[in-house]
């Protein structure tokens, strides 16, 4: 059983400013956490009920884990109804993109939904890295977390100074813009070109900052064709883009 | 100004079920409420701050108008923070699909964000129709209506017996099933029939139940090039088979 010096150490990480100064970010419930065992996230602390327990006797070594009732599970969790099982996991973020045919790059994307949506449907697409302006909502968020479905154990997200990446990138940067070329333009169709590119999506009320659109190198967008609608949604916006690119 | 009686029976309409009664919905905030006058919604009550008020002197005939204070505008309000101008519209379902070139059919759909964003999508891309199964989130719900973004006043939504509609509809009928066919397979990939055709989107976790998929005529899917993630979100699968139908 948990004590009660070892409860209160983990009860800090429900503030966020504890998580990133030590690097790792709170996993809950049966479902995610399984997600994070099969991705072999590197776990550092586990509490959970003795049933879970039980039914997990393979957790990785050199994880610190802890049996805990349902009441140190509620003060450890954000959750309204906290689920058998808590983690916490180290943050693992690299950088490289080589071989990976799309790239997308998020312009201070702010609401925690649409990240999580937009790192589930990349996960789908099988595209593997996510570049976010330092401005754009943390993808430790806890509501981000629950919302990728596990899809976060598979995607590596970094943050960094986003124009800077773009202009080193050596790679095609394309735009989500309001006046950018149709992607359905029947004499130029946009297609993802052979040396692989990186997607640019923008904020969702402001969309791309004018330093960013200074990288872009083809700003691109999505018909209306209704005609009325103002806008689309950021994450269905960036799933209509990375269909168009990744098909076929 | 509004007299206390009044507000006390408008009120009651913070109760979806006084709403279904009359068969009318809430629409509220400076944007939205804009956007109802602009596609000529019926209004039938609003309630605004004089300031709103006196830049609004064009309100349609037959809408009954009261200034009210900021704190009647709360009690009225679903909102945390009220915004000027509260309005009691009338519920507009008409069914024909004649002319349309696509039609979405939502089965037991059941998160608003997720229906919200359907309808903004299905807006840009012209789908006027939308058919759901009684079982599908209420489209007045105040949290579908707030986040279409004004896109429900340009929309068609139904509620019905969706296995009967689908079987008299008189139409090829699409439903999206992680068993269907490849929409990009090289040898056939999915095209808009020329006499139109419906598209049937499921429930979140469970997908299309037995009795509408017994009326689908050809089961499709969007491919899963990650090879890991469980699947997409509804609203992100719904708005890539409307890009694949409508593009072109």
């Amino acid at each position: 059983m948990i004590s009660k010096n070892k409860l209160k150490e983990l009860t800090v990480y429900k503030q966020h400013k504890h998580c990133n100064e030590d690097s790792v970010f709170i996993v809950e419930g049966v479902k995610m956490c399984h997600e994070a065992m099969v991705a072999k996230a590197p776990i550092k602390v586990v509490c959970a009920t003795n049933s879970w327990l039980q039914e997990h006797p393979d957790l990785p070594i050199n994880t610190e884990v802890y049996e805990v009732e349902q009441d140190s599970l509620a003060r450890l969790s954000h959750l309204t109804t906290p689920n058998e099982v808590w983690m916490l996991v180290s943050r693992n973020l690299s950088t490289t993109l080589e071989g990976q045919p799309l790239t997308l790059a998020l312009d201070h994307l702010q609401d925690p939904g649409n990240l999580g949506t937009i790192v589930r449907t990349a996960d789908w697409f099988g595209v593997r890295h996510i570049v976010c302006s330092h401005d754009t909502v943390s993808c430790f968020n806890p509501k981000v977390v629950q919302s990728t479905m596990g899809s976060l154990f598979r995607t590596t997200i970094t943050y960094t100074d986003l124009p800077d990446f773009l202009a080193t990138c050596g790679k095609p940067v394309f735009g989500a813009l309001l006046d950018g070329q149709s992607i359905w333009n029947p004499l130029s169709p946009i297609q993802l070109p052979s040396e692989g590119a990186v997607l640019v999506v923008g904020n969702e009320s402001r969309g791309i900052s004018a330093k960013v659109q200074a990288c872009v190198t083809r700003r691109i967008a999505i018909p209306n064709l209704g005609g009325t609608a103002e806008s689309l949604n950021a994450s269905v916006a960036c799933a209509i883009l990375m269909a168009q690119f990744l098909q076929g």
